[in-house]
């Protein structure tokens, strides 16, 4: 027999299941059939990919297993979808998902809606038990995982077009002096990190366990686009005694000379965003660097990157200070996917740009791989990337909490990635 | 004032423009806007791209220098669609146009509209001199080519899909058996070769001139599949002593067993088009080889491939014998994007498949590169690519004739490119 | 004025300066000038060219600021023989060392021995403060360094050479078994980790700092031929669940079976070493593995990689039990250049092969780089690398302690690494 | 029994392979043995490895089969020694020829005097018959070849160390003043061009056959390095019209400005060769270019290159209107290896500078490749390459003839390659 608190449970992944979904198929608007095909490098899939993966993964973990005689909406999407987990048969390969015209938009709209469908008939029919309530929650947060990346991968696609479309249509802030950047201390001891209690949370996240750290100062905010201006006049991407070696190597190969997404023209800096050209703003978090533009902007401010440690003790703090609340309004749920000015942010640990630490990806003591497919979600990929902590702009606000690692490799520059400095 | 003849020349161009460009819309009936954005390798153009192309190259070497007061349908247009007139200025990268979801297809499809009633409007206002209906005229010949690449290149995309998706639905003809492959002989002589006349050719069919021929012997029919089948049982893709050193390089590296679009199934060989998969038929002439593959299979078969000057003598007197006609029916208008059978087309020179000949693509003697941007249409090719004659099932009828050149890359398998053989 | 202990350091390093060079020129004893050529990739370097980088770095930073009206031997060496440091000048390309017959070899070597000529000179008239000698001392370490990669470098050189050359004759010790592998247990605690003490470490071995330990259980000795070879025959290179995400594309893009120098003849393994090829024993410990292996073997151990500090506060506890005496005898000392079987051998953490650890390679808390261009020396390495611990056969004894971090790629084989298995 | 003209022809041949061979092993004069380790790139081999090939030609071609109970000199060089005859077995990959540090050139040197000593036995003992004979002659015009690539391999390899070697030590002519280039008219008219006769020449020379040549003028000497600096300044390396597409990307990946070997300093142009670093004399045969740079000049010259046919027929005119003698004095026989200046020169069509034509590299009609492993000589090759004749001041005087037929791909550079001007 179920339990009272599965019921209570299914109701509400129930509501969470439609609430997000009701999202991603929201974010098409503005999008033709044309621009949701589009593959600008093997790391970024085209929008319909992303529409399909997401239905994929609730299908084959969630439906397949635990619906009687659930048959496959299509035959060839348990292979067309999948993305990288090996345990679940054949891919289609990576790089090649721009090439499928077919199954049309349309079709896999249907796909999704279809999916909707027959998770919430199971979820409301009842009879699940928490494995299966375990996996729909992950594919909620997995969902909005690939929301993100929609948003970060479409802004990659439309960059490669010369005509830079449009995508969305918002207002201009008005523009204010950002305050001086301030850093606060924080004494040394020893402290408990990771995620704590029942609410969900990657694996990743996981076990909470014990840490000593030495004392340390952190910045109030990230850094803006006016200081990082500071920096690129100062020669900063001509001076190797700045850099990584490896990210030297890569500036020089990749002819990095400002972040991902700006160009100068006539003395002035321009960037793209889903608003289309528009000129830097200085009051804004600066984003779009690799690991190696902001390991070189904090040397270059004599300072450092903050250890993933660091971050999350901090953040804590702040939360702590307001009853729990350090997250500010600039989340995916503005539509603006674009950071907001820091003059009204500061402060916030939450949302505007993913801060990247100076911590590599590596598990936690005491991690454990979970058993089946979904184990491969997220331990095989901890090698060669850094974490990035705190979300940003294009994360929905519900997906996000203080002990949430991100993770990419240090040359990738596609995401909402800026910094916050730190001093030992 | 205008010539008589002009006027005359104006009519017959305004019909033939208005066909061809019918054509060419015609085509893309079946195909959804995605499937007019693929891109499956930077050789093969996206369908949408060779659409706007086409209207870009009449709007650039025809409406812009002689409609007065032209304004450009759109003025990214002409970076957007440039495919290599470096004489014309900057363009988009050839890899990247798949990354043009803007303009969609419908706006390409516009400007398609909007160029055929310019020049329709030019030429019936009349006043237009010789160099620009000579222009128009190649303008109608480019876009023939074009309606070729469109369906090799929508090929090469559909293949990358594992849906293999169908484009034409034709009923497979009756098969029969193919007569034995006869050889005729060709005395040796000195003969005049390139077109002659005045109706149109391309630049690098002329020179007319003279040249010496050795005697030889020339297949009355290109290979088949049949035939081309021996030669894999008899392990020719695993002998080196069959291929050419590159040729033998270019097989290990891309895995060569089988011409491009074959597979074999439960000991079945089957093979890709436009109407899905099919069993391979034997009595089809064998196509999508690589030079290097024509070249072995020859070398296999105790012969050779021809010279291009073999080739057009034995076409010229096979057409002398037949009044003029030696075209069968395989060509783009039957609407089959197929080899048909070859039983009833033999002896026929044009159609069904292009041949590959030993000879490399070269000037003729006295051959010049016209003045400006149009000088590069051919010029600028002529290293490192193998003449091919004759047309396929995807040329149309009225583009190909004897002396016509096409020319690849000794690598090159996407085009429906097989092979006669010929003996010293 | 000086101070007493200068002169005294000044007397022992002057010793250690003449004993670490002779020792570099031993090493050539059996090497012709053409094999101190071999360059078989980028990352390793030809002997001739350490060879000359070892006098190159006491030449630029030591003799060139210390040595008043300091003469360089060769005006173009200081561009040859720089390897990576960019604040030195310009630098010849890594991967074309290989290109550089001039100098010949007995250049080279007049080179290391006007060099040593000149250091002893300065070292006895005096008058050197803390600052040269600290560089005097770093230089042999350096030095020491470059005998380890002369011989694992010329040991990839040989490699691929189809005569497998025989560099060294040693006799081969009688064959018994290897007792069971044992784990030993280690209770959480805060602990106190990083170099400690006056005497020389490198810069990335410090700060010393304190570090919170949970619970955990090492391995009383790395794991062995014999053991995998077990995993090998449980098709472990086949099993894409054991593997990085990283790990598995490098296993499949460079076709890995076995560790490097490894390989099958009818049914035996066989592996290259300095004696040139021998049958693989099962008391060795393993090495030649890169990352991607050590990760995988352990998870198919139900184990893991120790961290860096779990690894050295187990050496530190073993050293204790020994008063401070935690070395066997399986150093570059023996000039055996290959790992002794482990049978008397168990129980040292310190020589025989290097143990990848499962962390980054990071700044310790409070770490900084030193100014100028010896600042290059660590720092601007730490991303992208893997740290390993406790030294190898190829190592002198007198340069390896257990504060010492070696660091590589992930996918890097060439060095003598191997694993212990640790578990939480 | 043997023909009387074998015994003489058996004669004649011992003292050619006595004499070649001397002449190889004079060319190492002034090399040490880490030079001839040199590779700077895949299609320049060692010097070492050259002399292990010849040697590696007779000893297979010649010595195991004609040989009763040849023992071979060691069991390995059959495979390490094998250039590209896949019917000879497995080979050592080409483009690590220079990581064999063993066998060091001492041994090779053995092998050499070996496979001399035992061929000049054969030849003495007698009994051998054509078909061997022909195969010794072979080998002789082999071993030529390859003195010519070891001055061209050499040259390149020695261009990689910044130390810029010298290599032979020659005075420099008195420098005179050039006299305008003029062209000489060729009618049209049938004419038999390829080798005559029953001398030695290649297979590739063959068979003699009868080609339509339309009327031409061609330059009574080659292009000079005066008046391809003139293109430079006009800035001929900037101007895509002059160029074929494959061209003008050649020359932007590669950043060509100028011929290989040439640079600037303060103004000055200087080039390298075989005495080191030179200014650049306008009067000597510009040399070192590409197929496609040398397309260029003579498309910016108003010119085109010569077909291989005009070519031929004009030496041959020239030969006639001189008793059959159109060797100038610029060959390797001078033991400079660098084009003379071109006064004393002019009118002559061998030595030099080899000089590319319009023709790409494929067979004379009816040409037929040798049975076995031989066959593999030259037929292979005959595509993706041009023509190119006339030998150059590196080729030996005795293996040169107006026949033959060098052959190279468009991007080559390394070998002396210049041209001369052709008109319709």
């Amino acid at each position: 027999m179920l339990s009272h608190s599965s019921v209570d449970r299914s109701v509400y992944l129930a509501e969470r299941v439609a609430a997000v979904r009701r999202t991603t198929l929201a974010m098409l608007e503005g999008l033709s059939a044309e621009d949701c095909m589009l593959q600008s490098m093997p790391e970024a899939s085209p929008i319909k990919w992303h529409l399909g993966h997401v239905s994929w993964f609730f299908e084959t973990f969630v439906l397949e297993p635990f619906q009687v005689d659930y048959r496959a909406f299509h035959p060839r999407f348990r292979e067309i979808f999948n993305s990288y987990y090996v345990g679940v048969g054949s891919r289609h390969p990576r790089a090649e998902r721009g090439l499928l015209s077919r199954p049309p938009l349309s079709e896999v709209m249907a796909y999704q809606e279809s999916v909707s469908t027959r998770l919430l008939e199971l979820l409301q029919n009842g009879r699940v038990d928490d494995s299966c309530l375990d996996l729909i929650e992950l594919g909620v947060h997995h969902e909005q995982q690939h929301q993100e990346l929609i948003v970060t991968d479409l802004k990659h696609h439309f960059w490669h077009n010369p005509l830079l479309p449009v995508w969305r249509d918002c207002p201009d802030e008005a523009s204010t002096t950002l305050a001086p950047l301030k850093f606060l201390f924080y004494e040394s001891g020893q402290v408990e990190l990771g995620h704590a209690g029942a609410a969900f949370a990657f694996d990743n996240e996981r076990p909470r366990h014990r840490v000593w750290i030495e004392p340390f100062e952190l910045a109030c905010r990230p850094v803006s686009n006016g200081e990082y201006l500071a920096f690129i006049k100062d020669a900063g991407y001509e001076r190797a005694e700045l850099w990584l070696s490896d990210g030297w190597d890569a500036r020089g190969r990749e002819g990095w000379q400002a972040p991902l997404y700006w160009w100068q023209e006539e003395g002035q800096w321009l960037c793209f965003g889903a608003t289309g050209a528009k000129p830097v703003r200085l009051s804004e978090p600066v984003c779009h660097l690799s690991y190696y533009e902001a390991d070189a902007y904090a040397r270059w401010a004599g300072a450092r990157l903050p250890t993933e440690q660091e971050w999350e003790l901090a953040a804590n703090r702040y939360a702590q200070s307001r009853d729990g609340d350090n997250c500010g309004q600039d989340f995916a749920e503005q539509n603006r996917f674009h950071p907001m000015a820091m003059n009204a942010q500061a402060g916030f640990f939450l949302g505007g740009v993913w801060e990247w630490t100076q911590s590599a990806y590596l598990p936690y003591p005491g991690f454990r791989i979970a058993d089946g497919a979904v184990g491969e979600y997220n331990g095989k990929f901890m090698v060669n990337q850094m974490v990035l902590r705190g979300g940003s702009c294009a994360t929905p606000q519900s997906h996000i909490r203080n002990s949430y690692r991100n993770f990419f490799g240090p040359g990738s520059r596609w995401q909402f990635s800026g910094l916050r400095l730190a001093r030992s």
